[in-house]
């Protein structure tokens, strides 16, 4: 049988329907649609995206034919048809979900190990700089990025965003200087907007980054409300915040790589409550139809990571020393993955949260890895462009991104989903399979000795198993072979920091 | 007037009665005294040295004239005297007390700040590696080291010492090998001991290491009793402790560089009980009429600090990560100095106590200095002579050692006496003299960064107080004067760890 639409599994089917413009169209005039195919059927809504045009999306999970049933209040969205979902294509295995309760999958069943990173606005800067950012991921390893849709009032972060979520005009900036700026956060005084309209070529643009996102393979942890704002975006009413998340949903859902994250450093956006977040909560799980991830990210106290909505932890350390550390106790205490979506950036700025060494990132990585959990990168390096990672996106300027794919390959060979810490000893890490965590002898074991620098280690597990040994250099991404040992062997390290030692049973 | 004899104060008479050889002097007979100045009148006990040579000795706290009247159960023992103590010679300052709370100073009150390190049994080696050590000790800066009386049965440090405490033979360490020798600790089969008996020369010996110290102005932290032994030294009955502690006492009193430290890992002593410290504690309180530093070294739980005897917290870190970053909640807990004598050592073997960087050594050592507390130093390096200084002194090999003279001489900079923690801001260490804590503005700010990297900082304290500005680099112990800064200012950094800030302010 013949289709004039086809598209793949997992990508997404999107209808535009002509209708009026008159009055407020973003509120007058409604969209939307049930989706039909052999194994599931569909309710979701559409949105009003400018210039009398109205869109709904889907996204199928099955392959095969699927019809569509349009209703709106108005007379051209009331229109039928179908389609047909085809297999999905190279690289597209579906939305993340979680898996083995501690970590993730796409939906096909293929593991995913976030190895994150964080651009708060990169997609708000100019094209070329976007241009920029798109290549350095394309060039890095990360298979996710955090970002915001609303724009950032911050240190260095101070100019103009490309376009505002909202028709009106925003406060001049031209009176703000790195000295006074904290003076305008969450004021509203000089802005000027209609939190009734949209800007619809605002969100079309972050559709577009989401969709190159998607090209590389990368997940869009999107950051829906922050508190860095001088524009009144984190002070707008329940109604106007409600409105905002359908919208949102409306226009985001339906792309299989995007991720909720309600709020980063939920805790600073004064004039939001528990029952706020509670509320935006039950928006999303009732209009997203996808159940894309969701999180909340912290300040300083987490989110009840606990509630039912919440997929996983998404962490900011709430210490100066130790954060990835705290992994296992993470896992133990909220029974979810462990996302430690800030862990300090790579860099030198002024600021504890801006300026740890590349080697002390890497560590923070290994060590949270290994304790089977999921780190996140950033950068904050000062330069004459005055462009940083952690805001702006464009180069990559530190060392710790090029030894991210090391550990990702790495985890990519762990036996079955994820892995798990295990203490065998006090002083170092131990990761084995999470499948293989109850059994007596492991096949697999990966042991990192963080900042410590032995020179070998001595190892018992029973007389009989035999392990092939391997010798990871974390920082120069060397593996090592160093033959077998059954029963007490010692492994030779070469007494510097950053090593991990690989044991995977022999399989005769 | 004219005396026959002359000692300094602070010094040490000993004098010397000849007496029976015959039973067992150590039991049958008894020696003690009464010395009295002008300002005080110390009774105190003698000691059986062999060869039917009976001691006993005084440390005087004053100048001028002093008579002795001695007692015992044999003739020769009644006899009097008188001495004339002499102003004290050059770098003799006394005995260390505890001053200011969280501090020490010498008896004349010039503050000492201990930059410890610990050789568990230097003093035990040959004669050729005790030189080394005192040779590697005079060129670095330590003005205290950890020492044990009795030998020590321990990974890399298996071989017989020099002597025994006692008279006797000890079991046949011929049969020990690395793997093995853990099941020899504690154990008492194939020892032959006379506890009743003390070997002299043994602790002759010791007694002219301590002097060696203390001609270099080193403080002998002495560990009297530890868990690290195959002969049965940590086995004894109550009698036999009780008999050691006094025949230490008698001998080693009386020298102005001792500290009593009870035991090293307390807890791993399975065979004593929180009664018999406390009852050690009472037998030191009574017996020693000078009242040295006293305190007990942990393995896992912290002894109670609290206890009034002990005059000082002697830590070892409880966990791998963080220890020195606990300083200033130690402080407050227990209310006395807080000394960190076991904070990991610099070197490469293959357990986490041993091997860490020489950097990480260094961090931890400001880390703690800045929160008004004193780390402690020691070296695991592997080398073909298989002499690890921890254990046995010798030659330094790490690059720690060298950077904490720089640490000291700062300290020494210090108004008043201390450093107190100040917690001005959440990501740095703030430190300030302890004499100004509750001072509104301060004279001095002593502000260390530790593993962060900053490329400034921005200060402001008030409008018009003055600071002198200088940039210290703690690893490359380079002090950069930086002019002066008013009302707010900003300090360059180079963007590099392990940097300090030093504000004094200006005096016009």
């Amino acid at each position: 049988m013949e289709y004039k639409e086809y598209v793949e599994r997992w990508g997404m089917q999107e209808i535009t329907v002509h209708g009026p413009s008159d009055g407020n169209p973003f509120q007058d005039y409604r969209l939307s649609g049930t989706f039909s195919g052999r194994s599931e059927t569909v309710q979701t809504e559409g949105f009003y995206d400018g210039d009398g045009m109205y869109k709904i999306r889907f996204l199928p999970s099955f392959e095969g034919e699927y019809r569509f049933q349009l209703q709106g209040n108005f007379t051209e969205a009331n229109r039928e048809g179908k389609f047909c979902v085809t297999a999905p294509g190279e690289g597209n295995h579906g939305p993340v979900r979680v898996a083995n309760t501690y970590h993730f999958a796409y939906e096909d069943g293929t593991p995913y190990y976030p190895i994150g990173t964080t651009c708060y606005v990169w997609e708000l800067q100019s094209d070329e700089r976007i241009l920029q950012t798109l290549e350095s991921l394309r060039e890095a390893r990360f298979n996710k990025i955090r970002f915001c849709i609303f724009p950032k009032h911050y240190a260095y972060n101070l100019g103009e965003p490309r376009s505002y979520p909202y028709e009106g005009t925003p406060m001049d900036s031209s009176v703000l200087t790195d000295e006074n700026f904290s003076q305008y956060t969450d004021k509203t005084e000089g802005n000027h907007w209609d939190f009734t309209r949209f800007n619809p070529k605002h969100f079309r643009h972050i559709e577009n980054c989401i969709m190159e996102l998607q090209k590389l393979g990368i997940e869009a942890d999107i950051i829906v409300m922050h508190p860095y704002d001088r524009w009144g975006f984190s002070n707008m009413t329940k109604e106007q915040d409600d409105f905002c998340w359908n919208y949102v949903i409306a226009r985001f859902a339906a792309f299989r790589n995007v991720w909720w994250s309600l709020a980063n450093e939920y805790d600073l956006l004064k004039h939001k409550t528990i029952a706020d977040w509670e509320r935006f909560a039950q928006i999303i799980c009732k209009k997203d139809p996808y159940s894309h991830l969701r999180s909340v990210h912290n300040c300083h106290p987490f989110y009840d990571y606990k509630r039912p909505w919440v997929t996983h932890c998404s962490i900011q350390r709430q210490e100066l020393y130790q954060t990835a550390e705290y992994t296992d106790q993470w896992r133990k205490a909220f029974g979810k993955p462990v996302v430690l979506d800030e862990i300090c950036y790579e860099g030198n700025i002024q600021y504890a949260w801006g300026n740890i060494t590349a080697q002390e990132m890497v560590r923070r990585f290994w060590e949270a890895a290994c304790r089977g959990g999921y780190p996140g990168h950033g950068e904050t390096y000062l330069n004459a462009d005055n462009v940083l990672w952690w805001s702006h996106g464009g180069k990559l300027r530190g060392e710790s991104w090029e030894r991210f794919g090391f550990l990702l390959d790495l985890l990519k060979e762990t036996p079955g989903l994820g892995l798990a810490p295990y203490e065998k000893r006090w002083d170092c890490v131990c990761a084995v399979p999470e499948d293989e965590w109850r059994r007596e002898v492991k096949s697999y074991y990966l042991i990192y000795y963080s900042f410590m620098q032995p020179s070998f280690r001595e190892f018992y597990f029973d007389d009989e198993t035999e392990f092939e040994i391997e010798v990871i250099d974390t920082w120069n991404m060397t593996i090592e072979k160093q033959g077998t040992g059954k029963g007490r062997f010692t492994v030779r390290l070469p007494g510097r920091q950053y090593m991990a030692v690989r044991l995977r049973t022999v399989k005769h």
